[in-house]
């Protein structure tokens, strides 16, 4: 066991570097707003789904520069005393908003905004985003899985194809977009996923015979255990475990292997004996068309492991975070001025945003809109962005159940074109809606 | 702050499950060997690249069941009294042999191999797999990043694209792979990785223009420093910079447009201004091909982001951990016998592996050999698996750069094909040798 160091240093020495000679300059003391949004979805999405909220929270509050870090960069000359001296005191005091966890996203919606001095908000930019970045990139994913499986649950089982604490987040990510367990325990323990296994080939090499591997797993386990019948015959084990467990067996999983036929047959098998309440769990190399193929098939739930952690093909959320406005003096007062590179190709709009969705006499969205300016209420236009720091102080925290039925709320509200599986445009556009002028 | 927890929970709810069982069978303490190996190298790659070995064994040893543990596992009846009575005396006794970090590998190669009582080989399975899996991914893509740089040192930039501790193991990954150094200060302080930095839009932005920007850069952080130029247009950023640092100034940044064609044009104005020693930085969505076409522009280094971390389309090594050999029965004298699944397209070698490279008369590879029985030592052929771990105690620590000269080494002695950036097959067979039967 070791102290866990603090965050802080989850962070690019250029942030550090920068502060330092905004420091000297005495710009670093200028009020700014820095936004997170996607320049566009991967892979031709139709949607994103913000995730990671929660432990942004978590890691903001850890966000101090503890002694090792100090030492860390004094040691290293990665900055000056000066700077040293400021961040031995690093308290993030600004405020933050952002969408809430669960909802939707589309290019350019401002997915968070941060407002403070230039020195506390631009050393959060990499913590920020490593979070969000994976964190929307598996929420994403895993929305569209749920959406394939149509009502079958599925289990998160992608802990070993990835990095150990990322497997955490992932395991995190997949119950706020609607899976409905996870094989990872520390997520149980952190986060409160629910877990669930089944048993692995080892475990029936391990014994004499498949039957031993069986009765030991039914005895120790009970009759609603999973079998998995895939290491030898499948038929064989079959026929092995529903006379070891009768029809109260709780279920198989087949890992190998056309899923789709050996389904229909071991269903078949397990009725005519009368196990018709024994379910079949299909696992292997699983994706979201993978999964939308077997909807035929008599399949009862669904694990993946490889494609949900790696985001199927989309492994990072490419969020950014800008600096879209900034005070001329480091007067708390002034006002803030919009500001944008005119780097090729990654154009960016400046200036603070704020943004609802509108939504049509059905409730169904049909326009995601950022404004420049903050707009008026109105009846068929949801509000997204939600206070998550005042004053530095964190106020948007709440349980992550409350996340995973907002994405049932907001999933629902898309119209139905965003729910399909092939490539195409956003499911609604972003229309960006500038002050008019006088 | 808070206290780190033990690894032991970053661990498949179904490990623990099978482990009660199989304490309640008694098979548990049976002698296991499980083996840690690629079936096939992603994306068709020319070999992979053995990394995470530094974090697995620092890992392990804090694999404990600490109470926090054992009171979640208590309290959500994830297994019984009898196995957490196990658990909270759990310590790996075992022993590990492994390809050395940084050495390649190939499908087949043993890279891990685990031997112990099932019992406690069966709890590392999730753990080693993170790890390795990751780290190796990371390492593997790096590499090939490295051959395509040909000499030029690599930034690792790539921390905001991914997870945040995924971000610290990808920046050891790369580092031990040859990148030149890391933006990620975590890495810097756990690891030792050399960390960098140049400078980022946000802070051109925040300053009234960019000279005032340039000037507070260069004052702070010496002339010596990178400065971020094509935030507005890169020639009169150029213009400013020469301006105010004169040919001292230590190196510009390009981050976007047609990075080839800036850099002849940056380079030619550099060079009439005496400026022969500024170098130029590019970054920007690089990865191994972006890099092999800048052969020919006058680069001086790369940064490279969202493909490294991302493992430049193969996140994950796709490793797998197998029981390939157990007693039958707990006598700890009790012969070893192989085992291995049936399962259709997923097929596995029985038996405890020993490896070996060899070479032809020049020191260049030929083949990967992969044992059922522990081979005679020959002048050419090096054997691969060192020991890691004996009796429960670490015994194969090193220095990181121990392994990054490793690693330089074992790509020398790949023949020429396994550095062409093209798909292709592994650079050298892996042939199974099995013993001779009389």
């Amino acid at each position: 066991m070791t102290e866990r160091r603090s965050s802080a240093l989850l962070t690019d020495h250029y942030e550090l570097t920068m502060l330092q000679a905004a420091l000297r300059s005495g710009a670093a003391h200028r009020r700014t707003v820095f936004e997170m949004f996607a320049r566009r979805l991967p892979e031709t999405r139709r949607y994103g789904v913000v995730a990671g909220t929660g432990r942004f929270l978590d890691a903001l509050e850890h966000f101090r520069f503890d002694s090792a870090a100090l030492d860390f960069l004094a040691r290293t000359g990665v900055v000056d005393d000066p700077t040293l001296s400021f961040l031995s005191d690093y308290r993030f005091s600004g405020d933050v908003w952002g969408y809430a966890e669960g909802d939707c996203y589309f290019p350019g919606s401002p997915i968070l905004v941060v407002e403070g001095t230039f020195a506390e908000c631009v050393v959060l930019e990499t913590l920020a985003l490593s979070i969000y970045n994976h964190d929307c990139a598996i929420a994403s994913a895993a929305s569209r899985m749920v959406t394939a499986a149509n009502g079958r649950p599925l289990i998160e089982m992608g802990s070993r194809r990835t990095h150990e604490e990322a497997a955490v987040a992932a395991a995190r990510a997949a119950y706020l977009s609607g899976f409905a367990n996870t094989s990872n325990l520390e997520a149980g323990l952190r986060y409160g996923v629910p877990t669930a296994g089944t048993s692995a080939h080892a475990f029936t090499l391990l014994h004499d015979n498949e039957r031993h591997a069986f009765a030991a797993q039914l005895e120790s386990l009970g009759k609603d255990t999973t079998l998995l019948v895939d290491t030898y015959d499948v038929m064989r084990a079959m026929a092995t475990a529903v006379d070891l467990a009768g029809p109260e067996l709780g279920a198989v999983r087949l890992d190998s292997g056309d899923l789709g036929e050996l389904a229909v047959r071991v269903r078949a098998f397990l009725d005519e004996r009368g196990a018709a309440e024994t379910r079949i769990i299909v696992t292997g190399d699983l994706e979201e068309h993978a999964i939308q193929a077997l909807a035929i098939a008599p399949v009862d739930g669904y694990g993946v492991g490889t494609s949900l952690v790696t985001g199927s093909g989309a492994p990072t959320a490419s969020l950014v975070y800008k600096l879209v406005a900034r005070a001329r003096s480091d007067d708390p007062e002034a006002p803030l001025s919009p500001v944008a590179k005119r780097s090729v190709g990654k154009p960016s709009k400046g200036g603070r945003k704020w943004a609802t969705r509108r939504l049509d006499d059905h409730g169904v969205a049909t326009t995601e809109r950022v404004f420049e300016y903050e707009p008026e209420s109105g009846r068929m236009e949801r509000p997204l962005l939600v206070p998550l720091v005042e004053g530095g102080e964190v106020v948007g925290r709440e349980p992550l159940e409350e996340a995973r039925e907002r994405h049932v709320r907001a999933i629902a509200e898309l119209p139905v074109a965003a729910r399909r599986m092939s490539r195409g445009e956003p499911a609604i556009p972003t229309v960006f809606e500038q002050r008019a002028h006088d």
